[in-house]
C-alpha cells in the first residue's frame, strides 16, 4: 500500500482531551484520558531551579544527559546518543540521513513514520512484514509495535540491517515502548556496528510527555549529522535536568516496570471480563477489537472516558492505563455496564 | 567570503559558564555572566501545573500561542505563525524551504546562519551588505544585527524580497533582537505578501532562553511546510503555557522595554568611562572594540565576569546586561580598575 497523505496536513492522534470534552459535553468530570500510551504514574518532578528556565541550556549538561542515556539504554557510548526535544522531531531528520529512495514502513503502526519519510522525499510503502522490505533503502520498524504490541525477531532485524548496509540503506527502529518491552529485544547495542538508528522516547515510560525529550541512538558519524541539524540548545533546560535525574534512577525504573506490568494485567482482565477481544498490546496500552468499537467509544465517552479510535481501522480501540483508583473504578463500571447491555 | 566550517562540529557560543569557571578558578563567585544577549530581568515564572509536564502538549494550546504571537509580533494571522522549540532549530528547516542554490548571509553576524544554510545544501557566502546579495537565491539578514546592532532599511529589504520572489528565492530575517529594536523596522507584517520568513526569539527578550520557544512568521503555505517538518508537539507544555501568558502581557512588555533601554545606557556609560570604544549594540548587548580585548577578557574573567569574545574578531568583546545591583557594582569596579592600569 502506498502512503499518500496530504503531507502538510496534521494527522489525528490521541490525547485531544479538549476536543473530547466538547464532543461529550455532559460526561462526568474529570475526564479519564486513556487515549495515549503514556505512563500515568509519572516520575516525580524534582525541584527545578529558575535558572533552568532563564539561561540557555548548558552544553555540558546536554553531554551529561547523553552519557546517562547511553548507559540507561545500552548504547555503545555517549557519542552514539543524540538528545532531542522528543523523538517526533527526529523522524524526518532521521529519514533524511539517506538520499530519497524507496522507504518501507512495517504497518499498521504509528502513522507519523510514513509521513516523515515522505516529507524527506522518499517513496513510501506500508508493508506487512520484514520480508516485504527487500526493495527498500529505508526500513522503519516500531518494536514493540504501536498499537498492536507486535514484536520482531532480533536476528531477522540484524540480518535486514546488514543487507541494507551493503547498499547504503538504513534500518530505523522506533523503540518508544521498549522500556517495559522484553528489553533484550532492543537494538540499542547494535547501532555502532550496523546501519541502524534506534529512537527512544523519554516521555512515555517516565510519564513526562510534556517536557519533550527523546533520543536517537546511532553510529557517531550519523549522530553528529543529526546533532548538527538540531543545532545547539535543542532540548530545554528543565527537560535536561529532569532527564538526567530520571534516567539514572534505577530503583524507580525497576519498580515502575513491575507496576506497569501489573496494571496492564488489570486492564486486560477488565476488557476480557466485558467480552472484548484483545489483539495485542504492551505494558502501556492494550488494543481491543470489536465490531461495536464505535458504540463502545461513544459509550465510554459519555461516561467521561476517552480511548483512542482509528479512522482507518474502525473495529479497533486502544486503551491506555487509568491513573487513579477512582479512574480504574470508573472504567470497570463503564465496561461492566456496556457488557450488560450488549 | 565563502563559509567553510566543518558542518558537523559545533560552533562556540556565549553562556558557557561552567567552562569559564574552570578557566578562572580563583574568580569570586557567583560568576557574573554577561556573555549572552539574554534579558536578565526575566518574565516572572507563572505557576506550572504538573499536567504541563506529564501530558502531551495540547494542539489547541499550540494554536492559542500562535494566535497570541501573531498579534504580539504583528504577523497577518495565526496561519502565518510556526511555534518551535527555539528559533535555532528552525534555521536549517527554513534554509531548506528552497532547493540548494547560492545563499548569502550578511556578516559578521550570528554564525549558525551560515552553517544551517550550508547544512541545507546551499553554497553559502558571507557578504558585507545587501547590494552584494544580487546573485543569491537565499539571503539571510539579522536585524538588528548581532553583535554590532546594525539596522537595515525596510524599503531596501522589501525591494530585495520582491526581487528574490520573482525568481523563487527567499529572504530570511532574523529579528531575534527586534523586541527592543525600533519595532517599526520589523518585517513581520510583510510575510504574507512577500517571499520573507521572519524569525522571532521568545527567550531573549523575555529572559527565558531555557524553555526553548521561538517562532517563524511566513506565508501560510511555507508555515504549513515548516510545521509539518517539526511535527506535532514540537514545543513543550511548560513553554506553551509560559509563552501564552508572557506574549499577552502588554504591561510587562512595555515596562521591560523601558527598563532595558535604561540599562543599556548605563552599560554604555560604564564602558565609555573606562575608555572603551563602543562599535554598536542593541538594548540587550553592547559591542566593544579594543586592541586589548584579550587582556580585558582575562581581567574581567579573573574578577568573575564573563563576556563574549570572538575568535574571528580578536578586538571585539560583547557585553550583556548585569542582572543585580551587586553585578553592576562588580562590573563598574572591574572596568574602573582596568582603566586605571591601562
Amino acid at each position: 500500500m502506498m502512503f499518500s497523505e496530504d503531507l502538510d496536513h496534521p494527522l489525528v492522534h490521541g490525547g485531544r482531551l479538549a476536543a473530547a470534552q466538547r464532543l461529550f459535553a455532559d460526561a462526568p468530570e474529570p475526564f479519564v484520558d486513556l487515549s495515549t500510551g503514556i505512563n500515568p504514574y509519572s516520575y516525580p518532578l524534582p525541584q527545578l531551579p529558575p535558572d533552568l528556565f532563564t539561561r540557555l541550556p548548558d552544553p555540558e549538561v546536554l553531554a551529561t544527559v547523553a552519557s546517562i542515556a547511553a548507559q540507561s539504554y545500552g548504547a555503545p557510548s555517549p557519542a552514539h546518543v543524540v538528545p532531542a526535544p522528543g523523538t517526533q522531531i527526529l523522524l524526518s531528520l532521521v529519514a533524511a540521513l539517506i538520499d530519497p529512495a524507496r522507504a518501507a514502513v512495517v504497518a499498521p503502526t504509528y502513522r507519523e513514520h510514513a509521513r516523515a519519510a515522505a516529507l524527506a522525499g522518499h517513496r513510501v510503502s506500508e508493508i506487512a512484514d520484514l520480508e516485504a522490505a527487500r526493495e527498500a533503502m529505508l526500513v522503519i520498524v516500531t518494536n514493540p509495535n504501536n498499537p498492536d504490541g507486535r514484536l520482531f525477531d532480533n536476528n531477522e532485524l540484524i540480518t535486514l540491517a546488514k543487507r541494507l548496509a551493503t547498499r547504503g540503506g538504513l534500518l530505523v527502529m522506533d523503540e518508544a515502548f521498549m522500556d517495559v518491552g522484553p528489553r533484550d529485544a532492543s537494538l540499542a547495542g547494535e547501532v555502532g556496528r550496523n546501519a541502524i538508528v534506534v529512537l527512544r522516547s523519554f516521555g512515555k515510560f517516565f510519564g513526562l510527555a510534556g517536557i519533550r525529550l527523546g533520543f536517537a541512538l546511532a553510529a557517531p558519524q550519523l549522530a553528529a549529522r543529526l546533532s548538527a541539524k538540531l543545532g545547539p540548545w535543542a532540548v530545554s533546560g528543565p527537560a535536561l535536568a529532569i532527564g538526567a535525574t530520571a534516567l539514572a534512577d534505577r530503583a524507580w525504573i525497576k519498580q515502575t516496570r513491575n507496576r506497569l506490568i501489573a496494571a496492564a494485567d488489570r486492564l486486560k482482565a477488565i476488557l476480557l471480563s466485558a467480552g472484548i477481544e484483545i489483539v495485542g498490546g504492551s505494558a502501556l496500552f492494550q488494543l481491543a477489537r470489536t465490531p461495536a468499537a464505535s458504540d463502545l467509544f461513544h459509550h465510554l465517552g459519555r461516561a467521561g472516558i476517552l480511548v483512542r479510535n482509528f479512522s482507518e481501522h474502525p473495529s479497533w480501540l486502544r486503551f491506555g492505563l487509568p491513573d487513579t483508583e477512582a479512574a480504574w473504578a470508573r472504567l470497570q463500571m463503564a465496561m461492566a455496564a456496556y457488557a450488560d447491555t450488549h
